[in-house]
């Protein structure tokens, strides 16, 4: 494994920095922020609009192309990237987030963020509980109850079918509210699946060309001296990369992240799993994260929710039936340029697919420009005064 | 209203021509297919990818926009193409077919082809019946079953502020099993409402810009006397053009049309309504029509049946999950350059919006591509035998 990334610029007294990526279908520029593709598909969105908003790379999700169409047909349709379109940077997670979120593991449903109690308990009553164990975890498909079992050997193997540039090590995945004592064993069993994904990912070769970057992930929760020393473990066993995973209660992500990044190598990417609100975002770039995942654009995007310099808009709402202005003006995006707020809430009245096609590609393009624009302000080395001018207006609404 | 129609090319033997027709925002080369953007946007399709696949023009429902957002509201963001971000021609509908077929004048429902008996029954059990008389029709909404009222003048008034480039005569368009008597006497109130409609339309200085062209609708349904005489009697008012309206039973078209062409005024644009199935456009564009619209593309697409040289497929079919072909071999859409049919296979099966979104683009290309075809084969004098070999491989399947 060689070294994939270098860095342009660090800056004024944050993590924060600017730096390339070199794969195996291009450059990614970092920090960027990475639309989610969960099925091989950015929802509503088509590859080239991506293009046009200036995506750089698309992650999709294992847990769920394992499950539909499967590895071996996006093996034989020559990767993820070639199967949907995207001619640019892929990026595949481990499965592990899923499995325990949106799979039955332990019998709960978990979040990003620890909030969502009830539909685990009901997700506990009427399933019954799946196992994790020192080989891997035995799960229940979200889609038909059938049951499954992803070993870190069978992660890495998964993931080299569907041929993504970038990877990760499988991980388990506790919930927020998980003691010490289980954020430890979980963290010890992350560390023995890292170096068994890095084994497994050697002996086929490093993918299929050769060419596949494994990102390695931390975890250790909320708790600190369990992500340094997870960062400590992790950040040693030669990885590409690093992937910061897990879940935080929301006011804990900064100092988890910067926990990690204070330890990691400075001269590997990292890549912070499943985040993507635009104050998050700005707390991962300071906090020394160089990408970043996430659904909230495009899930908002769906439901009306339109990201302004200003802060979030519901286009739903009545007082924008007459208004003929930009979602945001000066925006950039296609959406900006040749629609209006009035369109906007009409085709979101009416229930047209566009509505969610228009509002995906401003919010996408929204994301994707403020991470540009930090970059932009950290080779300047003016990211801390970008970041506070950005949050001055944001929380205004 | 001067001329704004030339022919460019008469053919051999049959009614088929190619022409021009200027509008307000551009010239349409026809033989055209016109893509329906009922409620200002065609459904899952950005008007960006629109022109990419060289429509020319769009028609949206004036019973739909009547309804949401409101001509007042169209009318303030600067008309329908404005509204909607398509920059070309656009036309409107009367408003006639829909407030029979959706709305519950009669208590009926109708549609294009006879043969929704079950379903028209249905209605007329649960919904109080509407009324039509000399003066306009009485209807209620499909949407929440709000009494509305259409004359021949507020249908114009309303087209007026929708401000389409070409706008209809409004109509009454009787069920296709409908008798000789009562399509006579719906046709003379056609004729009336026709002279109403045109005069309205002279007093608001023909478009709020006095550049909206009107097209007078023929009726007549499937009976020959009753459709040469609509004709002859709506070819001498003094339209910029002609719509071909009414149900036929299938097999009636062809023949409904001819009798139609074979007496309109040769130098003005005729335009057959809801009509667009590949086969049904062949036989329209040999009798002399120049322009049709139809939903049929985009709503076939939506559910996975996709048009070929061949014939149709259904792309959830099993036997295409693992067909790394284009959907159809040759074609020059951005779906067919881009994506295989197994990747549609998958995406209709996980339901995904861009399913609708890559099947829409491929269909409207595949018929607005053959009705090009058909155009450039007239002006070479060879439209009989463009057709004969399009129908010899097409009804292979």
């Amino acid at each position: 494994m060689g070294n994939s990334f270098r860095i342009e610029s660090s800056t004024d007294g944050s993590l924060a920095r600017a730096g390339v990526i070199e794969t195996a279908h291009g450059a990614i520029e970092t920090p960027a922020f990475i639309p989610v593709g969960t099925k091989a598909t950015v929802k509503a969105v088509t590859p080239e609009a991506l293009g046009t908003l200036r995506t750089q790379a698309v992650l999709a999700n294992t847990y769920h192309l394992y499950l539909q169409p499967g590895p071996e047909l996006l093996e034989s349709a020559g990767g993820l990237g070639k199967f949907m379109g995207w001619h640019g940077p892929t990026m595949t997670d481990s499965g592990g987030f899923q499995v325990f979120s949106l799979g039955a593991a332990f019998g709960k449903r978990l979040s990003k963020f620890g909030n969502r109690k009830e539909e685990s308990e009901k997700i506990e009553e009427s399933l019954p509980l799946a196992k994790v164990d020192d080989e891997g975890v035995t799960f229940r498909s979200h889609r038909d109850g059938s049951e499954h079992r992803f070993t870190p050997e069978r992660s890495i193997e998964i993931q080299h079918a569907i041929g993504a540039d970038i990877i990760f090590a499988f991980d388990e995945c506790p919930s927020p509210e998980t003691d010490h004592d289980y954020q430890r064993e979980a963290m010890e069993r992350t560390h023995r699946w890292a170096l068994r994904s890095l084994a497994r990912h050697k002996e086929l070769g490093e993918g299929s060309a050769g060419d596949q970057l494994l990102f390695g992930i931390v975890q250790g929760g909320r708790f600190e001296d369990l992500r340094r020393e997870s960062a400590k473990a992790i950040g040693e066993m030669g990885f590409d990369g690093f992937g910061i995973g897990g879940t935080f209660l929301k006011e804990d992500m900064g100092n988890a992240v910067r926990w990690v990044n204070e330890l990691l190598p400075k001269d590997k990417p990292r890549h912070l799993l499943g985040i993507g609100e635009p104050l998050d975002v700005l707390i991962a770039i300071e906090n020394g994260c160089d990408t970043f995942d996430c659904v909230a654009p495009t899930r908002a995007g769906r439901t009306g929710t339109i990201y302004t310099g200003e802060g979030k808009i519901n286009i739903g709402n009545a007082k924008f039936e007459k208004d003929f202005s930009a979602l945001e003006v000066g925006c950039d995006c296609y959406t900006c340029k040749n629609f209006t707020r009035a369109y906007l809430h009409h085709l979101f009245d009416a229930h047209e697919m566009l509505a969610a096609t228009l509002a995906s590609i401003h919010n996408l393009r929204f994301i994707v420009r403020l991470v540009e624009n930090a970059r932009e302000a950290i080779v300047r080395g003016e990211f801390k005064k970008f970041s506070e001018e950005f949050l001055s207006r944001y929380i205004k609404i």
